[in-house]
């Protein structure tokens, strides 16, 4: 076999077999096959796509080109939940602990963000001491015994994804729905799970900005899972607009203990019982999405999801004191309130330039040198539906000394007001499941 | 400008502007663009194309990569031909000394051979002595004194070319119109030519396999000549059967020295006057094809033609005696006669099965590295429409101790021989061109 006549066979759109992507992916990952021939193998996949069968060959040779975990028995099913990312998308921090207060358990191996977005690990450092470099012998511990853990990638699990995922960052060979599919399923089937609540995120700031595209990842996503004989369900959700009420890094978690509460944004809110009471549906923990949801709730009006977080972050090395009083989170220097510059309703949010806004301001990275300022974010008072006044507060920016005015700017251009009434987004759009 | 942003412009099937093209070129040639991000580069253009004003930017980028020769002011016109590539295309060889003979300039680069093709330069080696690594003030200098030259690409010349080139080989990038277009002119203008007759080769010993392949390369290379303001007439000549009589290095050379004394087999004979006689048609000097024709068939018949060989060879460091007297090249050790299996007409010749059967033997290169052994090659005695007769000799294998057994199968395989009449195949089959 020799990779150039496999590249040529996708660059002729012909069909390959498991034979021909496992000589890629491993000789690629021994470093047999060079950066330059995968990644014009990559780009050959991106044009001319891969089906159902090539895309659960591929994700079945990523994912088993390291270690698949494996979980103690226990009657608890292994849930979890991976979002295509988006602005103020910090659903996993509350979502993981709630699940795990109802029961499931949910080993959850989270990443960081890169422009616009940003990362769960990153928020989650922002509580002093908290680790994310766990080893795959005390991951299996804190599921087992925490019932919940979110962690960054170890180099045992899925290398080839690893590799191949940094190749097709830099050789725009990223917006590919079987290269999308089979990074996440690989990564997440490495974590020995035995079902998945996939949030494919769609809007301004989304990476999918067309429902279609959205909808081809869901229903490409499903059927992947159905090869692999893994439940998943995939929700479509709004990101024209930030999610919940904070972007930034300890703003963020600052938001997630008031979800854990139930004292949190109406949407954020919303999404965490949502997306639970799927995971508590895959999980056969209940019979219907609404005893799901209620349970969630239950979770967040009982304190048992906000003790299960502090669990966590115990066993993870947090400082407890930060989350049980949020105000000794550090503060940023200053805070420069945007208003309203006409009365009316908010028609539209630019989402990708909030979550840009907020970046500038260093609270996100553009490189992966860069630096975090977990002190740094955007406040949102107001949403797309609202009826403002001029004047009135949009945005408050937590500000050190960086990027203050291309923050300003963006955020500026990011609102339109509106004179009609204007409805406000759903948040959940479609469900696809494999159930 | 950011080489990601430019491929994915490609990949989602965007026109890209000459600065966009010029950033991914020249950024690639000092090294500051990585292999893996042109690769992902070319192969975006291999499947998604390029239209003719991209085709003409990149063109003309790799021209200007390098060094572009000027000739000396002289009326003689600058008439270079090139071909695709086959199986026994020795034509250049007698062409661009009767060419030069009939009054042209023919300043030839040419290449060497690989897979089931021969080169130029390596059958011109076989003449001891000929030396094809030349400097470019030679290179002038022997165009004005000689009229012809053949020699090997310099790296002054279109090293974008060469470089780009090199990674296509590596990364499933050969089969692509616009890729094609560019190398094959970038180097031909670079020589400073007036125009170019080019031989697209199409048929089962050819890169263009299908006919409307070869139809789409030939309107491309005659658009871009007009885009570039050069005269470039195109031919698309049969290579479904060997050319000539002869495949191999000095077994080459020693057809070309017949065909010189117009004593070659009948239809590398007639290309080559149909190849002059738009050579000279391009340059003015007849008025026209008819004439043409005369006027090259004329300088076979009276010496002139290779006498200008002679001059050529000589200027070259080859050893005359050789041309003068060919039995001195030396003899492989052993000839093999490969006979008819029964009576009929020959239907069908593998061509390219035919090739790699003589570069088995030694005759040609399948890694960069391998040696290439003069001696060795296939004689046909019979092509498509002869009627042959069962123990008829069809092959006469020359060969040393190399590939014998493989290159047997090969060429017992080529062979298709039916009862039918058959008629034998028009040597060129369109023509398309500027003028």
């Amino acid at each position: 076999m020799q990779a150039v006549e496999i590249i040529k066979k996708k660059r002729q759109k012909e069909i390959l077999n498991t034979d021909e992507i496992k000589y890629m992916v491993n000789n690629y990952v021994i470093g047999a096959i060079p950066d330059y021939q995968m990644s014009a193998f990559l780009m050959s996949i991106c044009i001319n796509g891969m089906n159902e069968e090539e895309t659960s060959s591929l994700t079945n040779i990523m994912l088993h080109s390291g270690e698949v975990i494996e979980h103690k028995k226990d009657p608890k099913p292994l849930i979890d939940k991976h979002s295509t990312g988006g602005v103020g998308d910090k659903i996993s921090i509350p979502l993981a602990p709630a699940a795990a207060a109802c029961g499931l358990r949910v080993p959850m191996i989270a990443g960081r963000g890169l422009g616009h977005t940003g990362g769960t690990l990153d928020k989650l450092e922002s509580i002093p001491g908290f680790r994310t470099d766990i080893s795959s012998s005390d991951y299996v511990k804190q599921v087992e015994e925490v019932g919940c853990i979110i962690m960054g990638q170890t180099s045992s699990i899925a290398p080839a994804d690893k590799k191949i995922y940094a190749l097709r960052d830099v050789s725009g060979c990223v917006e590919s729905i079987p290269l999308i599919c089979s990074s996440i399923m690989s990564k997440k089937l490495a974590e020995g799970i035995d079902g998945l609540v996939l949030d494919v995120k769609f809007g301004s700031g989304a990476f999918m900005k067309e429902l279609s595209h959205a909808n081809a990842l869901a229903s490409a996503m499903v059927n992947i899972g159905r090869h692999m004989n893994k439940h998943i369900t995939v929700c479509i959700t709004d990101m024209d607009q930030p999610l919940g009420s904070m972007i930034g890094n300890s703003l963020e978690i600052i938001e997630s203990i008031d979800i854990l509460k139930n004292q949190g944004p109406k949407d954020s809110t919303e999404l965490t019982i949502e997306l639970g009471a799927e995971m508590l549906l895959l999980g056969h923990l209940v019979k219907s999405l609404e005893e799901g949801r209620k349970k969630i709730t239950e979770s967040l009006n009982n304190g048992s999801a906000f003790n299960k977080f502090l669990q966590m972050v115990k066993a993870q090395g947090g400082d407890l004191s930060y989350i049980e009083n949020p105000n000794k989170f550090a503060q940023s220097h200053k805070k420069i309130v945007l208003t309203a510059k006409e009365n009316g309703f908010i028609s539209r949010m630019n989402c990708e330039d909030i979550g840009t806004a907020s970046s500038l301001l260093g609270g996100g990275k553009f490189k992966l040198t860069d630096k975090i300022d977990p002190a740094v974010g955007i406040e949102i008072h107001a949403k797309i539906g609202d009826k403002v006044q001029k004047d009135q507060p949009i945005f408050t920016m937590h500000v050190n000394n960086k990027g203050i005015d291309e923050a300003t700017i963006k955020l500026t251009n990011s609102l339109s007001i509106t004179q009609n009434l204007i409805s406000k987004p759903v948040i959940c759009l479609e469900k696809i499941s494999t159930l």
